[in-house]
């Protein structure tokens, strides 16, 4: 090849390749992610990359459009990159409903873009992993939804977190007592950003926003930072905005899902924190709203939120379909993993190691690394017959637990030097015919 | 939402969605698959979907730069959708060699997206999932990309399956005996079409498109069409290629291959057979090549893909990168675990379903499962407090193993009857204060 032909490999700003290592924590996160969901029942689903531009565009506000990667397919079609999971669920329910009925359970974890502003330290390709129950009113669902978040981060290593709970009804109670109620969207969208711009700031976006009052500023901004135990911040909101039937049902539908989650399920009390402020952004939500914060990381921002929703397709078809669903923030996890140090960092897939050095003997390793495999031991044999500490150095790189050393002198002899990566510790174990000695011998090392 | 406003919800011609049943096979193939390359030692790598377009077209023929998705990006550059997964494995080999060093074993299992025509039942958006070992030389590589493709196989449930053999360089040989070299590259393409199209099309194609006479047309031909045993199929070849170097080392690497795989890693014999047709289309191959084939399917064409090439990143870096590797077919193998009934029917993601209702227990519903599901249980527990019949249809249709029946009497008596979904059986199981007896009762019948 011309040199000056040469291209320069290099991805897209905002995109990224995964190495080995990070990859392999990614596909941990998600391994465990799956688990969960399924130890409750939710199925996998899996939709297009691309979809049609008037499906995509159909329900994103300006922001997500200008976002949206578009553009015209061979047969002039406008199409575009899907830009969340949330607006292909909905074309996927409405279009799927008859044949799959209601319930429907399902987690749906794949890659989504974003044409953003890559400078506020935002990818343009990143994964969503989202799990939701839909055709579902019960507070049954919005628990079990609360109760994945918990599962999910306990399974991942996680000790130290808080589920932030409120309900979007009791934020209506108090906008409609303030006779604010025509401004909800935009005093929620403001109220969203109390955990970034600060209280006072919110305040006084607003007035200058939202067209509220000082005092009806205050008032929000008051009652946005009640804390307390939850039981007395329940007493405490009932006449803020109990005379409202909106408010009232939000009072008692918060109180069921606590009880449901604490006397019922048994999560530990301190889990769960009642929070006024948590509005999430989106007009979409309806009732129970959740956002998740590690205690040790809290500027990291919600690693999983969501809520309740009153229809999810209603750009598609003309069936209700009320339900209730939470997205967990893949690239926030695995950063927190790493600063906790919950990440494994070897990146040896298989326990065991076997040098491959004496060139004439690659059939002697292959019977043994079939024999091993063949009893439930992963083994990688290095694949070049290249100088043996050349290769006891890509081992040491890799993380391997064991490495089996066996040369010209132990073929003849029958034996098998086991090496010990960890406590560099060495054994020597027989090779009789059926590797029984040597196998039980990895198995002991490798349940420890 | 005016109904005059609706969306009608539909995916793309050649795309799709997955509903639960059809992506449980895919994640349940996709577990296999990345467990046997775990146990070979491969790592996982993934890659942008949206590359630069110079990138993705540097290396691809005409035929894929028609086929690929393009178009400018919201900064005005190119940049297309991958079609494949060796582009990309190449600009990322060349862009982290330093920092990865040799050799490199990784697998990469994601999506890709070709503009096809779908009249040939094909789709634009699939899944390819690629294993190469790069860096090595060895005929170990080779060989252990065949015992891959037989472990995978044989994980996936198949039995009966043959992996077809063959060396560029035994093609080489024949062509520079018979004075065809400088047309190797229309010759092995129209080869490659013998499956397809029979012997006596490739003929006339190599005359007709190839340039050879009929003569050297025959005698491609004839050797292609060579069957009978491994060993004698080696010693008839010697003497129509062997005086080439090419070919004579061509015949030396694949019967080292067979050695290695057969009085090594000690596979059955019956799987592996020499077939002097298999070319492979593009000219990137130039060792081993191989195909795999399902005894029962014939018609579907090879599942499992690949063979060793000499330079992986020629187009990106001035490093020798030679590797070995394949690519597993996908949809491919999904349709034929489909047709062999080697797919799991049940939807059901959990092994016990507990009906809802009697609609003031949720708490002790929730109770019951947390308590399962800490024992390692997987529960579904219906989200909504509807009639019980209904419920039980829904269990029914997704193909839960078990169902615990618990109403007011049941919960007064702390009684549980546990439903058998597959026998029909009932039996009454003591809801004990940790569920001690269910928990074993279930697990009894879950080990069975």
């Amino acid at each position: 090849m011309n040199e000056s032909k040469r291209i320069t490999p290099r991805t897209l700003k905002g995109f990224r390749d995964y190495l080995p290592e990070a990859m392999l924590a990614r596909e941990r996160l998600i391994d465990t992610a799956r688990q969960v969901f399924r130890s409750f029942g939710f199925v996998p689903i899996d939709t297009p990359a691309l979809e049609y531009l008037e499906i995509l565009s159909g329900k994103g506000g300006e922001e997500s459009d200008k976002q949206l990667y578009k553009f015209q397919d061979h047969g002039g079609r406008w199409v575009g990159l899907r830009f969340d999971l949330t607006v292909p669920l909905a074309r996927f329910a409405a279009q799927h409903l008859t044949k799959l009925g209601l319930p429907i359970k399902r987690y749906h974890i794949a890659t989504v873009w974003r044409g953003e502003n890559t400078q506020r330290g935002r990818f343009r390709e990143f994964m969503q992993c989202d799990f939701d129950a839909i055709g579902v009113h019960s507070t049954a669902a919005d628990a079990e939804i609360v109760l994945v978040i918990n599962d999910l981060l306990t399974a991942l290593g996680f000790q130290e977190f808080t589920i932030r709970l409120n309900n979007r009804l009791i934020l209506s109670g108090l906008l409609e007592r303030l006779g604010l109620a025509d401004k909800a969207t935009t005093v929620l969208r403001v109220l969203d950003k109390l955990g970034k711009v600060g209280a006072e700031e919110v305040e006084s976006l607003l007035v200058s926003e939202a067209g509220a009052s000082a005092s009806q500023a205050a008032e929000i901004k008051h009652f946005a930072q009640l804390a307390g135990e939850n039981e007395s911040l329940l007493h405490e909101a009932e006449p803020l905005v109990g005379r409202s039937a909106a408010g009232a049902e939000g009072i008692k539908k918060l109180s069921e899902l606590l009880s449901a989650l604490l006397d019922g399920a048994g999560l530990p009390p301190e889990r769960l924190k009642i929070d006024f402020s948590i509005a999430r952004g989106l007009d979409y939500y309806t009732g129970s709203v959740f956002e998740t914060y590690l205690d040790r990381l809290p500027d990291i921002g919600s690693v999983c939120s969501g809520g309740r929703y009153d229809s999810l397709a209603g750009l598609f078809t003309s069936e209700e379909l009320p339900g209730v669903g939470a997205s967990l923030g893949v690239d926030r996890l695995l950063a927190a993993m790493e600063e906790l140090h919950l990440l494994e960092k070897p990146t040896a897939t298989a326990p065991v190691f076997i040098p491959f050095f004496e060139k004439d003997r690659l059939q002697d390793y292959l019977r043994l690394a079939a024999a091993l495999r063949r009893s439930g031991i992963g083994v990688e044999l290095y694949p070049e017959p290249v100088r043996l500490d050349k290769q006891l150095k890509y081992a040491d790189r890799r993380g391997f637990r064991l490495a089996l050393i066996i040369g010209e002198k132990e073929f003849q002899t029958a034996q098998c030097q086991v090496k010990d990566l960890k406590t560099r510790g060495r054994t020597e174990v027989a090779l009789d015919a059926g590797y029984s000695a040597l196998i039980s011998a990895i198995k002991q090392v490798l349940a420890c």
